[in-house]
């Protein structure tokens, strides 16, 4: 019982600073994204290609979640973009980002020369979900050879989220999984929840998932 | 600091209740072993082999934890073992397995009737790391797809565990994974940490495996 209150006391006072965060985001019309997934479904490959692609339109920035090493932020440092990383192991090894330290991370970035922002957050399915970052919108990326179960394993995540990335399709021919099924269990916890198939290898699929970034980024910017 | 004060006695009264489940074991001549991974790595996958294969020489039970769903313990029932299901979402939704947990999933076994326990922790390789559960041994399943810098990314995990199993090795040809470079990062972190390759899908290295297991009872049990 002491647990859940505080649990709830927490949540609460991450709230108040995910709008603050979000306030933030709005005067500098930034669209910020959270990117969730599980360790290794590829967040850092999605995020390498977009920036890749689309650098020349749109000025990103990203704050990094991991619970050890910078290892992301140094493979998107040739991008020369504003990376900064949060390790978690300074926050007791926390599980998830939370608004707090996110709220840190901004202070070190030029918010006024950014239109799109992604916080990577920790390889983690269940707690990050719970969080409110202050982002406009959070992102899932399921690695397709993790199983077509996950979204009923893991409802809060695809319930929560406005976008799911299913990365890896390259593999699909050599896993057996059933795609149909995947869907159908998606469907299931979250009927709204748009779907796009991807592979961030081959890029297969990577219009589709570029052209729902700018649809957003319009929404957002009124540009 | 309220919340770390708060977290070091939930991990305390942890500890005091893992060392009684670990007394209940040793009398009833039980190996326990607690399976950790992320999402979709295989441990289902690995436990089903792994009765299929020993299910004539140990008695098996298992615990299986989820956040949500029975899917797991539907696949093991199969085997006509004793399998209990823990559902954490009726604990909010908790990230990972603790001693309470089991121990309330113990008293719906006959332990008077079982060689080997496994606990299947909830998919997530992070806090799962940090609390103990009474078992005997520590064993990660790791998928191969998840990347060669995992170790280094979730060092916990790697440090407190006893064995590392790399799973889905038969989607390496696909994956253009460096597995030296898995090994050293693994070296780095836990340098006494014995690693077996293998699949579940292909039974590829399952043989160290299942020798590993029977070693690790022999030891137990003094048999």
């Amino acid at each position: 019982m002491r647990k859940i209150t505080m649990l709830t006391d927490l949540l609460e006072a991450n709230d108040v600073i995910a709008m603050e965060n979000r306030k933030v985001f709005d005067r500098n019309r930034i669209l910020a994204l959270n990117l969730m997934s599980s360790p290794g479904a590829g967040k850092t490959t999605v995020l390498e290609k977009t920036i890749d692609k689309l650098g020349k339109r749109f000025h990103f920035a990203v704050i990094e979640g991991d619970v050890a090493t910078s290892n992301d932020a140094k493979r998107l440092a040739k991008y020369k973009i504003p990376v900064v990383q949060i390790t978690t192991e300074t926050f007791g090894g926390a599980c998830h980002l939370d608004a707090n330290m996110v709220q840190r991370a901004m202070q070190k970035i030029d918010l006024s020369k950014v239109d799109i922002l992604f916080i990577e957050n920790i390889g983690n399915l269940i707690c990050p979900a719970e969080f409110d970052l202050g982002e406009h919108k959070k992102v899932i990326v399921l690695s397709l050879t993790e199983g077509e179960d996950k979204p009923s394993k893991y409802p809060v995540v695809f319930r929560n989220s406005d976008l799911l990335l299913v990365n890896k399709m390259d593999l699909w021919s050599y896993l057996g999984i059933n795609l149909n099924l995947l869907l159908r269990n998606t469907k299931k916890i979250n009927p709204k929840l748009p779907i796009i198939k991807l592979s961030a290898k081959t890029e297969e699929g990577f219009k589709s998932w570029l052209e729902w970034l700018r649809k957003q980024y319009q929404k957002k910017s009124g540009s």
